[in-house]
């Protein structure tokens, strides 16, 4: 059973996966990862992954073989257990619970060659319904808090198989950087009464240096003090706080929307890797007038040293503006 | 001039470092960095740098020339420049300020070929003298609040240059990390009247499940919950806040260890690159009772991806107990 552990200071959980467990000398070879020709996520290998928990697919074709067009699988090597209750306990000064959770890997087309980005709207958006269908079902578990939406793309950036793929992970608790989102809007709403997203989202409309892309739903901008170069987010241009309460129209602009960015980002920094991670409120806690879920790209791109894991700063040497500009422009 | 600017929904500041901008185009060849055989950090190329602000020389040889066994000079590339008020001002909801601040390299010997790890315990300790010099004379400066000390060594790990260094920020606010660990060593302290940090020593003292090194005045071990595989702290064994305000006894036995872990990790992980942060008090706040300086040491073994963005949650797949075992019986 994996373990949680709290640092005692500064009371960040970390997840001491032992379902995953490395040796110390897995770490000698672990810079030059070898690169077999099978794919686990690839039609026909089906019985290589935990049963899929969903899959949309042809009609005819029974679960678990091929003849699917998307399909979520429970992790092989999950970083949480889906069994199990949390048993918190302590070890002296020290605080620990069990590891329990749900780590869903969604496979998001058969094509073991097309990435997110190469799809068509329709592949993209049957994707985003996916992720949607999933914390709906995921919600009814009264365990859960927090359903946790993201992608690696990428080697760099963590991506292990590269077939593409996104993951979901399900936690008992709200995670320390969403509560610390959800506790600065609604800081803002309190002495504001108006959600900051919102404000964001009209700023950035009527000054235009950092639009990337717009359309009828949803908005792309590089983000006023970025992290990253070339970091972007999707936000939907009306209120809403939870990702999965959207309409039918809004999930075709937003497939839109993340298609076009991907494509952007391809094009202007050829073809890097990347996360994102859909920002939305925790499970269960419904249309909150001061949060506004959105999804948030990270192409990766310069390394994180000393000073950022010191400070929590970092150092951009891209202004937004310049990237904004540049994504713009690129015709995809 | 570099400007800082503030996440409008959590309050991180990012420095936008325009003196070190990058344009677009400059990622592409980003990801196979070209290694010239010419060195500005080695003797000889004095004048390639800044001029000096600290040297420890022989007798008879003049600043900013060969002669010298460690040289700390400024960064030819700031994230921060030294001129200037903070200026503070809004932009629409937006909050930005002029990124003023020191950013310093401390050059650790004159020989490319030599590591940290792989000097004499009388040139670890020069070392640590010039953090503790550069600290004492920045903090005479009113305008910066906080002087972090750390080291990216290695490709991996953010080096940019091969030549064994240390980097010296000072900052005019004091960064949200470090005020975050204060913050809960406070509430600890506030709670049981005791410094964490000192409970963290007695408890780790008395198991030694964690325990990779020992002297009379410093320990070094694995801490409870790890973010990363390897990751190392050493701590002094008595109260103090400050790095800065040690005693010569105390100087020497930090480079014992600090020498001993970096050839342990050496040893045991073939040499990885890694980054490590001295962990100290604001500067001018003296001699508090619930904060305890430490330092960090973390290997690049994994990849932060898309779940630990997201969450702030880390996902490890070495336990702590594991790791100082396997660190414990290197023979360095």
């Amino acid at each position: 059973m994996p373990e949680l552990r709290k640092d005692p200071v500064i009371g960040r959980w970390v997840i001491i996966a032992t379902e995953r467990a490395k040796r110390p000398t897995d770490f000698k070879i672990k810079r030059d990862p070898p690169h077999g020709g099978f794919c686990p996520f690839c039609p026909g290998n089906e019985e290589k992954t935990p049963p899929e928990v969903l899959a949309y697919r042809e009609n005819g074709t029974g679960a678990n073989g091929p003849g699917w067009s998307l399909r979520v699988v429970p992790n092989k090597f999950p970083a949480l257990m889906i069994e199990g209750g949390l048993q918190r306990e302590g070890e002296g000064i020290y605080d620990k619970m069990n590891g329990v959770g749900a780590h869903e890997v969604i496979i998001e087309n058969p094509d073991h060659a097309k990435t997110l980005a190469d799809l068509t709207d329709a592949q993209v958006e049957s994707v985003v319904w996916a992720y949607r269908d999933r914390i709906v079902d995921l919600r009814k578990d009264a365990r859960f808090r927090y359903a946790l939406i993201f992608k690696n793309h990428g080697e760099a950036a963590g991506a292990s198989l590269e077939h593409s793929h996104s993951q979901l992970i399900a936690l008992p608790i709200v995670p320390r950087y969403v509560s610390e989102e959800i506790f600065g809007a609604r800081e803002y709403f309190n002495f504001k009464e108006r959600c900051i997203f919102c404000d964001i989202v009209r700023q950035e409309r009527g000054d235009r240096r950092r639009v990337v892309y717009e359309n009828d739903d949803f908005i792309t901008v590089s983000p006023y003090a970025p992290k990253f170069p070339f970091e972007t987010w999707i936000l939907p241009k009306a209120h809403q706080s939870s990702f999965e309460d959207g309409q039918v129209r809004e999930y075709q602009n937003l497939a839109k929307a993340l298609r076009i960015t991907l494509r952007k980002l391809n094009a202007a920094l050829d073809r890097p890797p990347y996360n994102f991670i859909v920002h939305t409120s925790p499970l269960n806690e419904k249309n909150l007038p001061y949060y506004h879920w959105h999804v948030e790209i990270m192409p990766t791109l310069t390394k994180v040293a000393g000073f950022e894991w010191g400070s929590g700063f970092y150092i951009n040497p891209t202004p937004p503006e310049e990237s904004a500009d540049h994504l713009h422009r690129m015709e995809v």
